[in-house]
């Protein structure tokens, strides 16, 4: 199986990790009517506990509410009118509008193909944007909803992709799937909230949007995939949560998450290869590791833990620092950033991890092409 | 691949049609604060749009509210209190409460798979139950979630399943995936809606748990599943829809909508089994058609339109009849029913539909065992 024809779009609307900062801070004044701290006051919190501006310099985004001031008539956080911002189901109605349009750009730009996996964790409606653009192909188009998984959803993505084209016999020939992430991370903030928690996940999320495809043939640019694999970390469950609340998703987040992980990369890590049969030694030291960029501290601790060089996991960091997280989405985009890096050869072994509720450590062994 | 290893779980609380048009009457009265029709003008309305009794006797639920009376402390509908009844989060702590029991009895009265998919389109919560059931498992047992596909959401479950089974090269070597449902349609319902619309679903739906297994070894009981297909129905989008709304999931029901499915199902039909090199003639007359029981219309469409005799869909009648709409657990019931039937030869083709937004067709071909 092998990934090719990657095409990110970019959301319209782009803020500083400073401009972010300003405008949460405001929001939370307002939000919260000024009965747990000013601005200013939570402008200092966001320095001190969220994610720095020069490990997240600026982040992307699709709703257009992201500036300070005119707080009556925003989009999704008219916090002077409505505290928490506009209700779940309006929030829903702007993130379908925006995705059917995001789908129309990407399928005028690319040819359908046999399956779309629509992964997401932001929103959900059905029909879906993927269903109501697959009508419009020429031949049938399959469409699976691939929603709630949170940053690893690529993994579960790739899983269903590579097992649509692999079972000829039950599901027919099958030449290509597109796998298109839609998050819409921007929706499911809270002003009201003025925990140090929720700072941390508010310095963090941006948006992000991203199809690619998975096929049998090799292509001339692109990944062949290897292997795939997925484990549950005892005793984690509580240390982060992804639910339908009532203004929008809400999610919890233990700042020990990074060492969760860190604690159990190196097993996971020889579990997984030992298994399939691969060397860790032959590929650990010429491979890059795509390590999903869900803040700064877990690209340390796998970089540590995994004995690394910082150039084995800078991809990451960097891409950390251009776009912050977008959930599901951050992966892909690393790897058409790696794609797109002529200095990385073609033959170099890409393993890639990504993390969410459970805690869930999904993993990936590919090779560039 | 194989189906078998079927465990219902039987909610415990069930209602006569007329009782819950009773409840639902008496509801909608005191959530609307008498504004459009007293309890017995609701009553005479359910009589008269929703599903009679003779189609569906009897509803079984999980939410213990379904009674006349005491609406000051009803677990989800304490309507004199909260006319739309408690938040989408109370009913997302209700909806991972009630679910993780039911994995904590499936798992007790079953081996472990190497998978596990989870099956829902009514609780949205990581980890979630699924994950945290298969924690207690002595291997890695993988988890993933199909969500918010509505009732044919058994077959894009069966396309993953099959799939993770067949990609043995990416996806390790995996003996059997299990595939568990936990719809709870009991907490989606609105009592301040008087649209008719509404009335007609809620006419409709009930609860449903149901696990079952594939694998590639043929069992002594069970089915073999020859194929899978889908199709998106062009210009239905607006005929049903299913989202994340304020205070539950809302749906959409156009009355049009066995119409709609009748008038593709044949075309549908022919267009699959010619694709995949099966000859519909040889298999149409001795097939059991286990039609989703949507409504009462649907099974009559199809019935119609594919020039079946009545004990073709008589099964699908009877899970109606006994157990309403239990959104995607009614097909894996139904399956268990024919299974459970002796009267049903072992080789006989079963031929399965079901329907959801999309509009979306879904059918399988599978042979008792």
């Amino acid at each position: 199986m092998y990934l090719q024809n990657f095409l990110s779009i970019q959301p319209p609307y782009s803020s500083t990790q400073e401009q972010c900062f300003r405008w949460l801070s405001e929001a939370h004044e307002i939000a919260q009517q000024g009965r747990n701290n000013t601005q200013e006051e939570y402008l200092k919190l966001f320095h001190r506990v969220g994610c720095s501006e020069q490990q997240i310099n600026q982040r992307f985004f699709f709703t257009p509410d992201l500036k300070e001031g005119d707080w009556e008539h925003k989009a999704i956080y008219p916090v002077r009118i409505s505290a928490r911002g506009v209700s779940m189901q309006e929030r829903h109605e702007f993130y379908h509008k925006t995705v059917r349009k995001l789908f129309e750009q990407i399928y005028s730009e690319r040819k359908f193909p046999d399956d779309i996996i629509h992964v997401s964790c932001t929103g959900y409606i059905s029909p879906s944007a993927a269903q109501m653009e697959a009508l419009k192909a020429p031949q049938n188009v399959t469409v699976t909803h691939s929603y709630h998984m949170g940053c690893y959803g690529a993994f579960p993505a790739l899983r269903m992709a590579s097992g649509f084209l692999a079972n000829k016999e039950v599901l027919g020939n099958k030449k290509a799937v597109d796998l298109v992430h839609t998050e819409l991370c921007s929706l499911h903030l809270n002003p009201q909230d003025p925990s140090l928690e929720q700072l941390v996940i508010q310095s963090l999320f941006a948006d992000g949007c991203i199809a690619y495809s998975m096929s049998e043939d090799q292509p001339t640019q692109g990944f062949k995939l290897h292997s795939l694999y997925e484990e549950l970390i005892p005793g984690t469950s509580d240390a982060m949560e992804w639910m339908v609340s009532d203004w929008g998703m809400k999610m919890t987040l233990s700042k020990d998450v990074p060492n969760m992980v860190g604690n159990k990369v190196v097993d996971f890590t020889l579990r997984w290869l030992h298994k399939r049969g691969f060397d860790i030694r032959a590929i650990r030291d010429k491979a890059l590791f795509a390590v999903h960029p869900g803040g700064p501290k877990i690209i340390d601790q796998v970089k540590e833990k995994m004995e690394l060089r910082e150039d084995q996991v800078s991809a990451s960091r960097e891409l950390l620092r251009e776009r912050g997280n977008m959930s599901s989405a951050t992966l892909p985009h690393l790897w058409q950033k790696i794609l797109n890096d002529d200095k990385i050869p073609s033959g170099t072994p890409i393993i890639s991890y990504a993390f969410g509720p459970g805690l869930t450590i999904c993993a990936s062994y590919m090779e560039k092409i």
